[in-house]
């Protein structure tokens, strides 16, 4: 039986497709660009960075990680042509709250002892960061400075206010 | 100066946020799910899918990842308390069109030699794959098996065709 969730997945896919008239747009972002942000549930980048459909890449991870996300960018702009990368972190963000002997905590304690020894086989680095412009600052320079992302690419970081659904800029 | 791009974040953010009335939304998603889908440009989740602001998390890289985004979904589950995960590929993935001997190929030629060490000293996986449904099949395979996520979490997988706008479920 599909779930409550599972249901509404297919109502909303219903009622889009019924609409849906973009079915000849093409793989390359027409735009050029990628848009790396939070997987927060408050953010909805299409609408809060104006994003059209095929414009660009919009990768999100736990904290908007430029290290995270490094294999992704490498193929967007490699493989599919994107020449420009907006970073957009936010406040509020959950990765000011904890650090990684925490989460290594609550997973040892929730999932017990072979999860533990999973993590620690992994060697998973959650990337929790403790101060929000300086983490914008530091993964913008993580990506100017990767031999695997050229000078030419355009890199700027933001922030994403939850509070006021505003987006400025930092670097 | 600004680029064209990131002057349409400052006037898409301005137009947003003129009109923004959910600033008190939490950080937990109120639905307790996470969408895990592709960064193709052609995707819009929060319409295609049907997700709220504020209802759940959304982990996007390139191909849908269910091993890249371990990090995030884990947090998204042991932190933040969600408990079901809606896995979404596509039809036309770029994924389907290459393989890891590709992609450093191409590193080498446009980035150089030292782009290429960096590649194999992170001993980077682009993580492409040749069948659709079968890696929506192996990723939510790879989730169900991991000690890192409980068996409690429900898992399905789906496929979104960028042709037609539709999301049919597969797994």
């Amino acid at each position: 039986m599909a779930s409550a969730i599972q249901t509404n997945v297919e109502s909303a896919s219903a009622r889009y497709a019924a609409d849906f008239t973009q079915g000849d747009l093409v793989l390359p972002p027409a735009k050029k660009y990628l848009v790396l942000t939070c997987m927060d549930a408050r953010i909805d980048p299409a609408r809060a960075f104006g994003i059209e459909l095929g414009d660009a890449h919009v990768i999100r991870n736990a904290g908007a990680s430029a290290v995270d996300a490094l294999r992704s960018i490498i193929i967007s702009q490699q493989l599919l042509g994107t020449q420009e990368v907006v970073l957009v972190k936010h406040t509020g963000c959950g990765m000011l709250t904890f650090q990684n002997e925490d989460a290594y905590g609550v997973v040892g304690k929730n999932l017990g002892e072979e999860a533990a020894q999973e993590l620690e086989q992994r060697k998973l680095d959650f990337l929790p960061f403790p101060e929000l412009e300086k983490a914008i600052e530091e993964d913008v320079e993580f990506l100017r400075r990767s031999k695997l992302v050229p000078d030419s690419v355009v890199i700027s970081g933001w922030v994403y206010e939850v509070e006021t659904g505003k987006t400025r800029r930092v670097v």
